[in-house]
């Protein structure tokens, strides 16, 4: 029921000196995987400009890290399910190298819009419709 | 009640084209901050020395984004306080420009060892000790 | 004759699994450095907003790498001189612990604008009066 | 006659302010590039093992930026050729997207040994060797 899928090799400069991957990178690889995953939709800039928003920023984060990855192996990040709400919605993942799970979580992001000189998450509606995700 | 701080000043390259903190920066500043903490007891490295241990690598984390940061802001990251568990510990964190929140979560860390031919996650006892935080 | 010097603590996630910086940070410190340098000046958008211009990006970076920098130290960005041509400007940089070299080279950077729908390499001049570095 | 090539996906986050990559990560990718060149020969770990090497780090590097780099293009490194010396080597790139030159530059690299206490560039002829690049 996945809905995507983005590969991702580990280089050297990926790792930290323990020789693991530096935690931070697996965020730029979750933002990585859900920019691509627009892409078959039109791509971010052109789904911004069509729904009126500044950006799908982050308005939260949670991930487990269940073992670590390393230096020449292939990854994958399963973007697995979103779940809508309201005025935010939940993009959940798992990363795993063949059977093996290194970590699982989400971000939950919001449609930011500028009103009233202020920036603020705005209804999701349009995007999950865009996305063609609707219930 | 603060255990540390750690400033940071927001560079233009660490903001993405929405013109506000590419949100992994804010990972690679928390791990900084933890570090930079570990200073002030000997530093990250002689620490695993004398406690045996390859790292205090990440095991969970959860971050809640409450306000953007954008160029030319100096923000503070508060090490507000660690909960300590059998074989993980709690490292909270706010972030702060001024009175105003821009984030607040935690990063849960092992004391990760070497045994019998994989890496598990320890007692943190020690670790616990070595910074002067016994209960 | 430093026009400008920027402190940064080398930590744990800025080295790479052979113990010493990642070398691609170097180039986030450099870039750091001379926007904290126009900081002082104003700062980037500011200036970007005063001289019509787009940003100051890079057209070609030297760097000769000397000894390597490793965690938990503190090293020293030295932006030593701007030489200043027609359409672009080189800004030297030395990189130092205490005594010991690290790192020299420069970028060269121009001042962009938008001309005739394209992005063209403006006159520097008006940069060079702004920071008041008039020959 | 180009060694090898390696693809790379701009995302959002890879762009600054200004909407262009920010550049320290074309030299990510470089460094990246020559990882993922040398998975094609053993890979770096089992490489550095087998000539007794530290690693393969920079002793220079130089890079002409020759049209910005912008969210959603795929971007071609293309490692072109190595020039060798007795204790350095040149690895030159292009980076393209379609007919488009984006960069051009080297990276100049050793091959660092334990001696005596120190790091210090080896001989480079048995990575040549086990490339199976002698002239």
């Amino acid at each position: 029921m996945t809905l995507f899928t983005h590969d991702q090799w580990i280089s050297f400069g990926d790792c930290d000196p323990a020789g693991i991957v530096y935690y931070p990178n697996y965020f730029r690889w979750m933002d990585r995987t859900f920019h691509a995953f627009l892409e078959g939709h039109g791509g971010h800039r052109a789904l911004c400009a069509r729904l009126g928003s500044r950006g799908f920023g982050l308005v939260e984060t949670n991930v487990a890290f269940r073992s670590p990855g390393q230096e020449g192996q292939r990854i994958r990040y399963h973007l697995d399910r979103i779940d809508w709400a309201g005025r935010t919605f939940e993009v959940h993942f798992r990363v795993t190298e063949d059977e093996r799970l290194l970590l699982e979580g989400f971000e939950r992001r919001g449609v930011f819009v500028d009103r009233d000189g202020r920036i603020r998450a705005g209804d999701v509606a349009p995007l999950r419709a865009a996305l063609g995700l609707e219930a």
